[in-house]
């Protein structure tokens, strides 16, 4: 199998802890470039560059990782693909639905490989509670995705922006591992969104889905002011009495009180091995169902204004 | 070519004032059955149902539009689906982004048609302005949605409930025909939202976009306290000089203070005949494009607090 010879495209935090050692680990990867607007290198990359356009003009570059601020990822991988390049975009992929969509367009017409990322989407234990529930009736679904802004996301100021997602950047990814493992659609049925008073995302939210069949309790409680023990959990029970719980964001899985998987999370390997799946067969994956829910989330949101947050 | 035989569920006014007397004046459609959950009836219909489970039943019905309140059509829709009728829907298609998606899914999946209507796409002078505009680089968009809720809307109190779309339920119409005329996709920049302070849902709203190329000054004023003239224009200018504006809700098209088209509102016969080639030739035209702008504009918007508001 060919080696995809890739190039990174903004080297901030994630790119530093999750890009560059995966790829290094990975023998289906060469890293063959970095681009930095503020001028970082990488010893492993052959070439570095400030601006992304110079990256995108080297012939031998297969692919590219796009680990900017998500404000100007559609540009970029608008520029990627019609450079030639393949493109994996960190999540969330776009600053909004349509420019997602515009990118699955451009995609089909370039023949290139776009890949959306989500978080925990090739965990093993995501992937073995998919297997458990296909095909059940769902009777219950809580989603618990509790944790302490303060902690995770220190002097952030933009994640409390309008189009920061407030509560939904963690929330995203427990939807993400929602629209894996449950047989069937789930869809926003009520949102309430808690404003702090100064600022302009939520800082937390409580949602209810339907599901075409059944009437099941589908819940959702995403609450960034948790201090103490963090929670990321996600329980469901179908109708023929399995009960099944994801923890730990999920890396873990138990059902019926059995502990099936518990694995450190191995999220990126699992991200580049499906990258390599996908540049091998040309084969897009573009799956905008977890932001489709976050922006459902906010369209039929009711707003209630809570105490003003300071960090 | 044959006579779709088709039913009408929900028989609100919508149904009255455009369905019913469109679908009378075309040849290519029989109206067979109409169903009313208040338990009105139709002198044009052979069948009368209070519950549009009934009317499912009915073999002879090949297809169906679902003029019921945005909050059920997807249910509805998704058992005609499998019950092998075609589907017309009403604007919004869906209470949510998900929901459609849902449909779109099971159209394909069940080989029946799925149209998606939305305000103003099948008038002449829309046509023209899309004809125009192709190819051309635009410079500068401005649309102005200015009319008074009270007029339209006395007393409907779901519009300013959560879900209830408040501005952006005429808005979406101004951004049916912006996605329809413009050469390329569109995408919400900034979003700015007033909530009157007793209200869950914007009174008004303004929006700017960006196009993939150029740098051209994009924007939309949406406002539900017009009083006096009622405004429902869109203006276009291109970079080589084009001035091009539609107006009166895009029924009249001015090309360089030329009137080019100028009629009364056709847009439910011309909905009707789109429906008719669907139906021919087996094609599904489920467009999510407004409706992606609308919850865009609602993820990344940014909330202002406004004078309380009566009707």
């Amino acid at each position: 199998m060919a080696v995809h010879r890739i190039g990174i495209i903004g080297l901030g935090k994630i790119a530093q802890d999750q890009h560059l050692p995966v790829i290094k680990s990975n023998p289906d990867f060469e890293l063959l470039a970095v681009s930095s607007t503020r001028g970082l290198s990488h010893e492993d990359a052959k070439y570095t560059f400030q601006d992304y356009r110079e990256l995108l003009k080297l012939p031998d570059v297969d692919a590219v990782s796009i680990c900017t601020p998500p404000q100007v990822r559609h540009q970029i991988a608008r520029e990627a693909l019609l450079a030639g390049k393949s493109v994996l975009l960190e999540k969330p992929p776009a600053a909004t639905l349509s420019e997602l969509e515009d990118l699955r367009v451009l995609a089909a017409k370039t023949g290139k490989v776009v890949f959306t990322t989500w978080h925990a989407q090739y965990n093993k234990a995501v992937d073995e509670a998919k297997k458990a529930l296909a095909g059940w009736s769902i009777k219950r679904l809580l989603v618990t995705w509790k944790e302490d802004v303060r902690h995770w996301h220190p002097g952030q100021q933009w994640i409390w922006e309008a189009g920061g997602f407030g509560v939904f950047d963690p929330g995203i990814n427990a939807l993400s591992i929602v629209t894996r493992i449950m047989p069937e659609p789930v869809f926003i049925k009520t949102s309430s969104l808690e404003f702090p008073a100064n600022r302009d995302a939520p800082i937390a939210a409580n949602l209810t889905f339907s599901m075409s069949h059944g009437q099941g309790d589908l819940q959702a409680v995403f609450d960034w002011r948790q201090t103490g023990p963090q929670t990321w959990d996600i329980e469901v029970e179908t109708e023929a009495g399995m009960q099944l719980k994801l923890t730990h964001g999920g890396s873990c899985l138990e059902i019926n009180g059995r502990v099936v998987v518990q694995e450190e999370p191995a999220e990126y390997q699992g991200i580049y091995r499906r990258f390599d799946a996908l540049l091998t067969i040309g084969h897009s994956e573009v799956d905008d169902a977890p932001f489709r829910l976050v922006a459902d989330a906010f369209m039929i949101g009711k707003r209630e204004q809570v105490d003003a947050f300071e960090d």
